[in-house]
């Protein structure tokens, strides 16, 4: 029989808290108590160390660490010391994994007149590793296919399903003809996709300097913002229809002995040859296109006249690449827990970079790393985590989440049954903390904030996000309820980092977690993201990366220190809540919208508004969206939050008092099974490897989430026959949630009894 | 004894109008009747001829017609001998007024380097009157102050209030500054005079290509839009604050023996020297600009880093001019009525130019000689019209709406007494009918809307302003009001052209009346608004300069040979509801504004939020606005419905029924009478020579309107403790109008009884 106490019992620490509402304070038991815990804690708070983190990131970043490159070895293999240095049971995992690399690029305009684009970042005066010109990888997209291409120019502003509707308006096609479309908006995977599924050649993808450039601010080396020939490099990997990892071993690990596709059947490959440039490239493409003006939205920053094309411009687009496997190596490293071994809480940020990759992911790495330094010393000290804590430093990242994926796939059995909670970063900087994840771990977060100091501001990390949020909220309702609300919520997570695999394909809960929201970039996946540029315009004194170190460290700590695991469900209630509201508005606007659209056309107001010297084409009516049958989900919702609330009270009863081991067990496992209790074996429709009910990258977002997705997509692509189907395969998950807290509660209640 | 039929009472044209709500359609007694006015009306809508209006465009835009230029002279001599010839009783009336030209105009940044702007429109290879140089005005900023001051550069934004308070945020001041601000957002007065309120020594006005040039189409000469040298000129006499017309003569006629102010005593004079700038010679001062990143709203179009200042760069700005008097001749053209020469309906244009002025103001002028010559044919054909018509082309309008001023200054006794409505247009261009101006006469326009087909949707003017205004309604609740409403809204008239004198000065119902909205133009008061440009970018086969030539003939037929005025009260009830909907919306936003404001500074949140690398100063609390008495205006506003209503209907049972002459003859005077009920012989506070209380140019807008402005402005600058009292004095004067509108509803009952 042991003390029950909420690992949030805390006392605030030394600094002083602003006034904010009574709830947003007060924790359940809300009194200062000494406690062994609590010691360990505020010794985790006092190690990271800035000067340990700036030598890490200089260390890291020193030379470009791409996947199967030399320094990316060196960095694994480093990186694996640090690890055993501190007491970890560390080793690497490798996987052999498809990653191409350029052979040729070309990019010419063929006419009206002739030239060729640059395609290459030069090496800035000051700047001493953006020289490393041996090392780096030149600026392409990854998984772009080979082609050789020569086509007029279309502009397609972000290149979204939207812009192809106005194009459509304008009477301008891409077929057969080369995309340029800008970053921004959606993921750029997304880019290349749409435009070949609508007849596209070939792609270019630019960095506008009104998104990426002069506009926001100065530019590299006198600024922060991209230069004239910076390039963004990426991924073009179509990870939302089909899976991230490696593109020749989907749904299972890439260990040396799987079975592989060949090349040409990978599903996440482009279907057009596409390759990235700079705005000093884009803007004499730009400035020699004609046909209509771009829509007032499509403009940017460059000096010219936007216009759409099709042409004169004409351009010749090459692009060759290595098919080569490279290996990835994950670093894994292991504290056994002494009571709870096979409760694994698991904490990752990736290691790969584009480049130098200064900003990312190192940033985010140098404070994981610093956790782990913290939890070694407190090993030292004596402390014997409850359960088994699992750091990870993944690789192949930025090719499409492959060493995380491919990881998570190999071990999935495992991670099924033992994994607690995946806690995830990439990339850090000065700001706000952001807060994204599994709702069931909100309350464990906001706690974890109110207790971690914003260096500049002297408030707690919740507060200064708090007071964020009411700056720029758009209305005194939200205002109000950012006020009132006990928590801040947590954004969902779409995809774009490595807790992916976790949450989408297994269902294990996972938080992302980083600051930001002060610094502007614009050497994202360039050759200058670097030391240099970090550390004279980011978070040069590494004051937020500690801040993460404190934040991060503290949620792996609570968790693995917890008698009673601290999930709960009202944040999900409430969020679940959300989105069945934002789903029924979707769906009332979308009806709004076509009928409005539909009248319209009945009256002949696009012909009597149709300027002739810039004619549009009318659009077609369209069936007016049906209703939908929503009452399973808000029957859910009532069950749910029946649970959620008998949870909270039997949980917040029981301080002090003692729970009966056995009754600690059966409820920490069934908070652990209550996210898996969200993935559908089935998965979802047409990509099934995403398994999440509530959570999935948007098939035509990318990095964007889509709450509710097999709901949500049905409306926003307009298979509304498929709605009511996922509607109720969403409530009968969110009705097995509700039933779990309920018994859990029963549990608790029986115990305080 | 008459027959009364009103004017509006006539059968469709012959051109299909689409289907419309019904209401929208139906006129009192919309049965076709053949009339001697019905016949009157079809011969003038078939007269007005594109090529007659072309050569009109291309004679009067021939030369530079400035005021004071010898082409403005040759120009109102050919305009007087087309009215002589047409039949009308024409002569020039002469003012001297207050007209000053640059004599010397230098801006050199001096440092942090050296070079001079070139402050100089070219010559365009291809449009031989830009070529001009002997004749063009050199760009500049009418009614500047002379001044040579240095100082170190601030960017201001468009230079407005709300500017400043970003400023104040940001922690500059410019005080002891020159002001960079971009022209739009406010009438360029309003700049230099908010600039010199916060202390500027000098300022400078530059044309953004984001409002004005590239950013929205290809520039002239290959498009429409302003080049990189182009200026806009204009004048910047603080009118709003004082009032319009030669400085040196307020409030009365500049006539030869006029009592005239020293040029130091003139109040509309700027405080601080200005001068206009093209992008191109702002650019390189933009870019030698540091301090804060500008807000992301403030950022334009140029290539640069928007930067706000103070300094680096520091400009001189030197600015002298020849204070010299110059004649503006109106030229007045009059049929005189054969029933009631003692009313008269007044139509305007201006014809002097900044430059050449094809656009600004000929593309107006010339429809307004079309009518003229119209009318001239009728006459010849045998028409009397009932009411005096005088046509008038009004000189000095560039320089400060000079000539219609000084002209209704000295007339203003008569013009009191007989004055039945005025009808303004000031240049013209594709696209949509806008309507503005007073209320009363909201459906008359609307009715000569229906009537007049638009010459490329084929369908009524109205139809297609109806359906744009549908198209771009922000709100469902908007479109819906759209659709049913009887009528399309009048805009409210600010200032900007020459009914300001007529309606603000002396109460006038008035009408402003222009097409536009499909040409886009970067050619506004600068050499290159010329006769080339015109017919190769704007309305070039004059067939909009003939829907607006039959718009406005149409509206003076039907004043001029009504029985009984086509005013009516419900539009004006209707229109003052909205107002007063606005100004209490308005007081409730600044309540909630401030209150939220307060609360933020109490709860630290701009302390929490603030960047320490981009430091801003948090706001002062302020007390929050008091809660005002608007029961009066509610009071008005129930009296007014009713009056208007009760007129209506006894208007309506009129058809066909015969009315004494004695009746008609004082229910047109009450007509006549009702406008300038809405005028207070003490005028607005601050700014007696402003009468209206319902339409006013916004002291800190220009051209914008402020409606109820006593109230409005009241709020919108603090000061509450006029409020009450302004609202009362705008109450009492609708209460005036709904007791006049009843009694001529009783005179009418009595008739048709």
């Amino acid at each position: 029989m042991r003390v029950f106490r909420p690992a949030a019992v805390l006392a605030s620490l030394a600094f002083t808290l602003p006034a904010v509402p009574l709830l947003a304070q007060a924790a359940p038991g809300a009194e200062a108590k000494p406690s062994p815990e609590r010691e360990w804690e505020k010794r985790l708070l006092a190690v990271p160390s800035p000067d340990e983190m700036r030598e890490a990131v200089r260390r890291l970043s020193a030379r470009p660490h791409h996947v199967g490159s030399a320094y990316n070895r060196e960095t694994a293999e480093w990186i694996l010391s640090r690890f055993k240095e501190w007491g970890f049971d560390a080793r690497i995992e490798t996987f052999d994994v498809l990653f191409p690399t350029p052979k040729e690029r070309l990019v010419e305009m063929v006419e009206p007149t002739r030239f060729r684009l640059a395609l290459e970042e030069p090496a800035v005066a000051g700047d001493p590793t953006s020289g490393q010109k041996a090392e780096q990888l030149p600026t392409y997209n990854a998984y772009s296919i080979d082609g050789d291409v020569t086509g007029l120019l279309v502009y397609v502003n972000y290149g979204v399903p939207e812009d192809y509707e106005q194009l459509e308006r304008l009477g301008v096609s891409v077929e057969g003809k080369v995309a340029l479309a800008r970053y921004g908006r959606s993921w750029r995977g997304i880019k290349p996709k749409v435009a070949a599924e609508h007849g596209a050649i070939g792609c270019l993808i630019y960095s506008d300097p009104r998104e990426d450039g002069y506009f926001g601010g100065d530019v590299f080396p006198k600024g922060p913002m991209r230069p004239r020939d910076g390039v963004q490099r990426g991924s073009v990997m179509d990870f939302p229809s089909a899976s991230p990892g490696d593109p020749l071993t989907p749904g299972v690990g890439a260990t040396k002995d799987a079975k592989r596709l060949p090349v040409k059947e990978a599903r996440s490959l482009t279907r057009i040859p596409v390759l990235p440039i700079s705005y000093g490239d884009a803007q004499p493409l730009l400035a020699a296109l004609a046909g209509p003006l771009a829509p007032e939205g499509w403009r940017g920053a460059l000096p010219v006249t936007y216009h759409v094309g099709p042409g004169p411009a004409k351009v010749r687009l090459k692009a060759a690449f290595n098919w080569d496997l490279k290996p990835v190596q994950d670093v894994v490293a292991r504290i056994r827990g002494a009571e709870r071994p096979d409760e694994w809480v698991l904490r990752g940020n990736h290691h790969d970079a584009w480049v130098n990759g200064a900003e990312d992911p190192v940033s985010g790495l140098a404070p994981l790393l610093e956790e782990a330094r913290a939890l070694g010393l407190l090993l030292k000290e004596g402390w014997k985590p409850k359960r088994t804590v699992v750091y990870c430093a993944w690789d192949g990242e930025e090719p499409g989440l492959i060493g995380s994926t491919e990881w998570v796939e190999t071990h999935a059995e495992e991670l099924r049954q033992k994994a607690v909670a995946y806690v995830n970063s990439d990339g850090n900087a000065r700001g706000y903390l952001g807060m994204s994840g599994s709702h069931t771990l909100e309350h464990l977060v906001n706690e974890v904030a109110r207790e971690v100091q914003d260096p500049e501001a002297k408030v707690s990390v919740f507060r200064r996000a708090q007071a964020r949020a009411i700056a720029s909220a758009s209305s005194a309702e939200k205002r109000k309820e950012i006020r009132d609300r006990a928590d801040l919520r947590l954004g969902a997570l779409g995809s774009g980092s490595d807790y992916t695999a976790f949450l989408d394909h297994l269902g294990v809960a996972s938080l992302d977690l980083g600051f930001g929201g002060e610094d502007d970039g614009g050497i994202y996946h360039s050759i200058y993201d670097d030391f240099y540029w970090y550390t004279s315009f980011a978070d040069k004194d590494f004051v937020y990366g500690r801040a993460l170190a404190q934040t991060a460290g503290l949620v792996v700590l609570r968790l693995a220190d917890a008698e009673l695991l601290p999930f709960e469900f009202r944040g999900l209630a409430d969020a679940s809540r959300e989105y069945l509201k934002e789903l029924k508005k979707l769906l009332e606007q979308k009806q709004e919208e076509v009928a409005e659209r539909n009248r319209e056309i009945e009256d002949g107001v696009f012909e009597a508004t149709n300027d002739p010297r810039r004619p549009t084409v009318a659009p077609k009516k369209e069936e007016v969206p049906p209703h939908l049958n929503f009452a399973p989900l808000e029957n859910a919702m009532v069950a749910l939050q029946k649970g959620a609330d008998r949870y909270a009270k039997a949980r917040a009863r029981l301080d002090g008092r003692t729970v009966p081991p056995p009754v600690l067990a059966r409820v920490n496992e069934m908070l652990v099974r209550s996210e898996r209790l969200l993935v559908s074996p089935q998965g979802l429709l047409r990509r099934p490897w995403y398994r999440h009910l509530l959570y999935a990258p948007g098939a035509y977002a990318g990095y964007g989430a889509r709450t509710m997705p097999g709901a949500r997509e049905a409306i926003e692509l307009k298979r509304y026959s498929e709605a009511d189907g996922e509607i109720a395969r969403i409530a009968r998950a969110l009705e097995e949630v509700a039933a779990l807290a309920d018994r859990a509660a029963a549990e608790l209640e029986g115990a305080a009894g």
